[in-house]
Formats: structure tokens, C-alpha cells, sequence
């Protein structure tokens, strides 16, 4: 699939500011695989389409999530996490990508995983520092994003956490498990 | 056990500024026990043998950690959080207490668990809140703790993972766990 056409097809699933936060995706997306090695092709189809599902109901995403055998604790997970896990089934049908690569880093673009591949940070990091974002600390990873991919990706997820701690929300286990394991790598235990 | 003797079998065990938190925390606890309708006899000596092993040597520890049966990623994890469940072990072994709630509230009064007893939440913000304590937020605790048990617990380990991911360390499970049985039950997330 051309990048000219997978534009066209998810135009077609956004509002244009969800768009324009998607060209910003893509532009992050590139520059950031091109500086750590990625995939630049892959890095930048997986960020037009990155939120291809986000604006569908709710009610098929939930039927998406049972029929599709998605994980079940998604269903009493916070609904902002469905578009990315669905929104990996419903690329892979309809637009028909078929790219485990790009989809993984679809379908975790949100939560984040454990040993998450290097395709995914970039388009993790590329959502959370778009220039189109402002919110407190982006500026931050933005600076991180420039010398360290995983410092980058593991202070947005620590952000995350933070955030939906002041809301007191709750968290999803993947984001729980990304974080971790960058801790862990970073040395922050394992008392060897 | 009375608790004169409960007192010096502790004192035995840990320096004197280790001791004096003690005393605060048995204060707090008994003063939540009392506001909160918890078994006060059983608050005091939770309280009381709380950090029984926070001076044992890591290698002691670590042949209990083993030897008992105690979780295995415990290994992997901080080794400030051993002191707790290895002090719900040395306490039965060498006080004799037998009370499976005060024991269990010595095994998690550092890390939390999801669905924690009201004496365990008890000793839990003791040792958070006690006279003795003072960090950035411990007051906001202790205004929550005047008026609801499970806010302020909620608060203390929201501290805690923003404390944990300040410094880059890893968080353990029960205390993820913990976070997020409070966040689903204040309606965070379950979308009945």
C-alpha cells in the first residue's frame, strides 16, 4: 500500500483535526526511526494509521473486542485504549496491512507493552511529541526523544501513569509492564 | 502477647530513631484503628512488630525469601520491601504471634495488595502518616486520612509510584495492584 492512498483511507475515518494530528504523527514518526535506525516506510505507515479506529463507536469496537478474541480485560479497561488494539484488527481488514510489525505498533501505540519492538517506541514517542501537542512535559521527552529512544518512551509512560493517577484512574496492566520493564533495564532492580 | 513485651522484644531489633517511628506508627494506628471501627488491640500490635526485620541482614532475608516460601519476584524487586512479608514470617517464628490479620499486615504494609483489609490499610497509612514523617504530600495524606481510610491509602500508594518512578525504580506488583483495585472501586474505569 502507497502512503498516498493509506492517507486517503483514514481521511476518511477522521475529523480533520484527528488528521492533522496525524501528519504530525507521521513527520515525529520519521524523524525519530530515522535517527535510531528504524524503518522509515514502516515507521511512517504505522503512524497514518495509528489512530485509523478511534472514532468508531463504541459499541462496534466492544463487539470487535469479543469477536476478535482481543484481551478481555480490555472491557472494563478505560474505552481510550480500545482504538489501538481494534484499530490493528480493522487495518488488517480494511485497508489490508498485513505487516505484524506495523500492526504490533498500532495496536500498543497506547498502552505500551513489556519489550515493546523498536517500530513501536517510535510510534509511541511519535503520538505522545508531535508538535502539535501541548500539555505539561512534552517539552521534556521532546529533549529526551533527541538522545535516547528508551528514556524518551519510558519518562511519556511515567507520565501517563502520573496522569492517570491525578485522575485517579486506572492504569492498564501492558503500561504497568512497558514501564517496569524499562525500570528494570535501567537497573532500577533486579538485585543481581 | 502483651504489648510490654512486645515493645522490648522490638526494641531489641532496631535502632533507636527505628524505634521512635515505631512508637509513632503504634500512635497513628491505634487513633485510625479507633476512627475507623478496627480491632484497636489488634492495630497496636501490627503496629508494634511492623519493621521487626528491617534490620536483618539481605542475605537472612534472602534464605527466608527462599526457604519459605515467599513470592519469588520478590528477588528481583527492591530489597526495601523485604523487611515486610520476611517480618510477618520472623514475627509468628520468634514473637509467636499467631493472628493471621495481624501478620498479614505486617507482610504488606510496604508494597499494598489489591483488596487490602481494613487493618492492613490501617497499618499501611500508619506508617505513612505517623508524627515522625515529613515529606513533600504527607500532609495531604494525613488531612485525607482524617476523613476517609480508603482516599488517603489510595493517595499514600499514588505517592509511592510517583516517588518509585521519580528515581526510576521499579514497582512491585501488589503495589500496582493495590493503585488499581482503589481506582476501579472509586469508578475509575469498569464501564458497567
Amino acid at each position: 500500500m502507497d502512503k498516498t492512498k493509506a492517507l486517503e483511507l483514514v481521511k476518511q475515518q477522521l475529523p480533520e483535526k484527528r488528521y492533522i494530528h496525524t501528519l504530525g504523527v507521521v513527520q515525529s514518526a520519521k524523524e525519530l526511526a530515522h535517527r535510531y535506525g528504524v524503518d522509515e516506510d514502516k515507521a511512517e505507515l504505522a503512524a497514518i494509521y495509528h489512530d485509523y479506529a478511534k472514532y468508531r463507536p463504541l459499541d462496534e469496537m466492544e463487539q470487535i473486542i469479543k469477536d476478535d478474541g482481543l484481551p478481555a480485560d480490555l472491557l472494563t479497561a478505560n474505552t481510550e485504549l480500545w482504538h489501538a488494539p481494534v484499530g490493528a484488527v480493522l487495518v488488517r481488514r480494511e485497508a489490508g496491512v498485513e505487516d505484524e510489525e506495523i500492526l504490533s505498533a498500532i495496536r500498543y501505540h497506547t498502552s505500551g507493552r513489556a519489550q515493546m519492538t523498536e517500530l513501536e517506541k517510535v510510534i509511541y514517542l511519535a503520538d505522545y511529541i508531535e508538535p502539535g501537542r501541548s500539555f505539561p512535559g512534552v517539552d521534556e521527552v521532546r529533549e529526551l526523544a533527541a538522545r535516547s529512544l528508551d528514556e524518551a518512551v519510558m519518562k511519556a509512560i511515567a507520565n501517563t501513569i502520573a496522569f492517570l493517577m491525578s485522575k485517579q484512574q486506572t492504569i492498564y496492566p501492558d503500561t504497568f509492564h512497558a514501564y517496569n520493564d524499562f525500570a528494570m533495564h535501567k537497573g532500577g532492580h533486579r538485585n543481581e
